[in-house]
């Protein structure tokens, strides 16, 4: 690798990312819009790139049987850590309509730091493994997480019968892509061999632009729940029925809705959000008292009891207004997940990199949306790196990272890197 | 006519009216459901066994420019009420899908109090004219009260060029129908022969049920305005945006929604009623925050002032919620109609008959949903008698209304007409 002659700055290390970003782009099922879904062609055209860069940054590549890249780097010198490997990674597959750094950047951060490392002649007591997962957003079939749960040992083979829109099934699509599903129980991790898993992302939300950070640690993937309610009352004409004779289903809601909005925010400390984003009135007419309103919550936070409590709040005031308004409300909980913490020891280490990066103290944030760490929290430690976005904007073409952010996520990843060698040296 | 013979009981004059209506409801555009627009086939046919009723009861009977049937009685007796005509109507046309009582009970009221005038051996010292309106509900073309207007010197020529779905305006409709526009302005009653309008209509509301009343006193149509609000907040993702960086357009909307409710509890006294019908909320998915939110809001009063000043406590409270959650609120009014009031001197004949009849003080009620009236009240002095109908349910099949009832509201009407030929028979 001539890279590895000269040790690159942090400008020119965004503007490497910035070019293999858009060059990963540039494959989509699209002409004029990045959709790049598990499995399809395009996905294999974006790991076979992925996989080049890999071999050119000095890396032994695979492609395993969910469709990840792998790519491995061996320990640079011997002792008690040579039999283990740090894995860093993210996903190359993208929503519909996508923007290009969600995901993708993580697994170029990955190959950077790599030549980073090389060009500083660093070597390392660990080994590396650089993975470029297919099937994070969980747009193609109804299930998410697939190749990271392989990797984890998680993943269920009943899902092998999940199918697409066109009913093709995941089994199906795995043996298209030319690997064999019969495998996919052999390509987890041993966990004694593995030491941690790290990976940068772009925020997806506004906090660190807001703060003027380019960098931040993540403490969590949040603990989510969704949940749908159903409130009936009754219809009426909306002139002839007074107000003490109505059963009005969107008076109801409305009412609901603010105590869900109410009690996310008493929850700041636990970094609670609730959302209610879908709502169907029926019948819908101008003049017409509504009958029956449909609604979605969604309910994050940091810490699964402080997200429990909060539903158990709202749920409450659902069952309260129930009586006291004449209304019946059903409410039901149709996802829940755990929270996925972040190591202690990768967050003090990511803080310590990040904070010399950016010359200023590492924020501390939540991960209010869903990454692979929560497939690989199963397997190891895991910690994660977040990258300034602007306006918070993803999952849509606007989404935007500045060349000098993607740069300090580089050297950050490097420096959480070299932390960790350290500690791995220390006296055994 | 051999029923003017014997004089009838409340219950035949129930069972009479049942038949009537009936036979109306067997004429539909639709085999299976009651469905009957203006100018059309089924208009015509209805309107025609209208004719032949108010034929039978001795009545001189006209079709108008308009398509209104009308029926005329002239006075009994000389003197100087002579030269002036009562008349009574209501409508003929349905909703699509409708109930059968809505309207056509009016006119079949009309009829049938006629022949118990008759029956009675009763002679008017002024005339009677039945009226069978064409078009009160307004679903064919985007215009209402056609029939109506043209009664009461009210209508709008510009309206001709109305169209319906399939593009026919009302002018060729009322050529197709076998009138003649031009003949419309032709058609208006002259003031000083008008002595006032009454109509019988079920309440199509839940009061009398409620108060276990068959018959009510109408006060007034109500004072109504339309209005549409729309909410501009900012999209984000449910997870990632904290609470309190959130310009949610739905939780503003919720506040809103609750003032509205609010206010109009606040106006019992004026019959204040305020409803939020509508609802869209985009961009719609569980797991972003809603950007724009649009609802309709109907608000109608016994009163216009106490509609306008719950409308402006409304949209100031509207104003307020856009400064202080930082999203941008938007209200405008698209429909406005003034109080038609019920002229105290019929409301008391009709008080009088409805308590003499139902044997306990009638009941004072606004009417919330639009009438005839809201025409006829330009013209003359106009008294509205409603009469109970199930669960308040109407425009749907499952409208009823009990046969004794409808007796019930026959005698009424005949004795406010009675109460009025004495007044009109003192002292002059």
């Amino acid at each position: 690798m001539s890279a590895a002659a000269t040790i690159p700055s942090t400008r020119e290390l965004g503007e490497r990312a910035q070019r293999m970003i858009d060059a990963l782009a540039a494959i989509s099922a699209d002409p004029d819009r990045l959709t790049r879904l598990y499995l399809t062609p395009e996905h294999r055209r974006a790991a076979d790139l992925v996989g080049e860069w890999m071999t050119a940054a000095g890396l032994a590549t695979r492609l395993d049987a969910a469709g990840t890249m792998r790519g491995a780097l061996p320990p640079g010198r011997s002792g008690k850590s040579a039999n283990k490997a740090l894995l860093i990674g993210s996903h190359i597959d993208t929503v519909i309509d996508a923007g290009r750094y969600d995901g993708n950047l993580g697994v170029v951060a990955g190959i950077l730091a790599v030549e980073v490392l090389k060009a500083r002649g660093i070597q390392l007591p660990f080994g590396l493994e650089i993975l470029a997962f297919g099937d994070e957003e969980g747009v193609r079939f109804p299930v998410t997480l697939t190749s990271s749960a392989v990797a984890a040992g998680t993943f269920d083979p009943a899902t092998l019968d999940a199918a697409d829109e066109a009913g093709t099934t995941l089994g199906e699509a795995l043996k298209a892509f030319g690997t064999d599903p019969a495998r996919l129980s052999g390509e987890a991790y041993d966990r004694p061999g593995v030491l941690g898993y790290l990976e940068v992302h772009i925020e997806q939300g506004p906090v660190l632009e807001a703060s003027n950070e380019p960098l931040g640690v993540v403490s969590a993937i949040a603990s989510q729940s969704r949940h749908r309610v159903r409130i009936r009352g009754e219809a009426g004409h909306a002139g002839t029925v007074p107000m003490a004779m109505r059963h009005d289903a969107l008076t109801a809601a409305a009412e609901i809705i603010l105590e869900i909005e109410a009690t996310a925010r008493k929850g700041k400390k636990h970094s609670l959000v609730a959302t209610v984003g879908h709502v169907e009135v029926m019948p819908g007419a101008s003049n017409v008292i509504p009958a029956d309103v449909r609604f979605s919550v969604d309910v994050r936070a940091a810490d699964d009891a402080a997200r429990k409590a909060a539903v158990e709040t709202i749920s409450n005031f659902a069952r309260k207004i129930d009586r006291r308004r004449h209304v019946v409300v059903g409410f039901e909980t149709v996802m829940e997940k755990p929270v996925a913490r972040c190591a202690p020891r990768l967050q003090k280490a990511i803080g310590a990199a990040v904070s010399a990066v950016q010359g200023k103290p590492a924020r501390s944030l939540m991960s209010g949306a869903g990454h692979d760490g929560q497939s690989m929290v199963q397997l190891t430690d895991f910690g994660m790196i977040f990258v300034r976005c602007r306006a918070g904007i993803s999952h849509n073409p606007l989404e935007s990272v500045t060349i000098d952010d993607m740069g300090a996520a580089v050297e950050a990843l490097v420096g959480t890197i070299v932390e960790l060698a350290r500690q791995e040296s220390g006296p055994s």
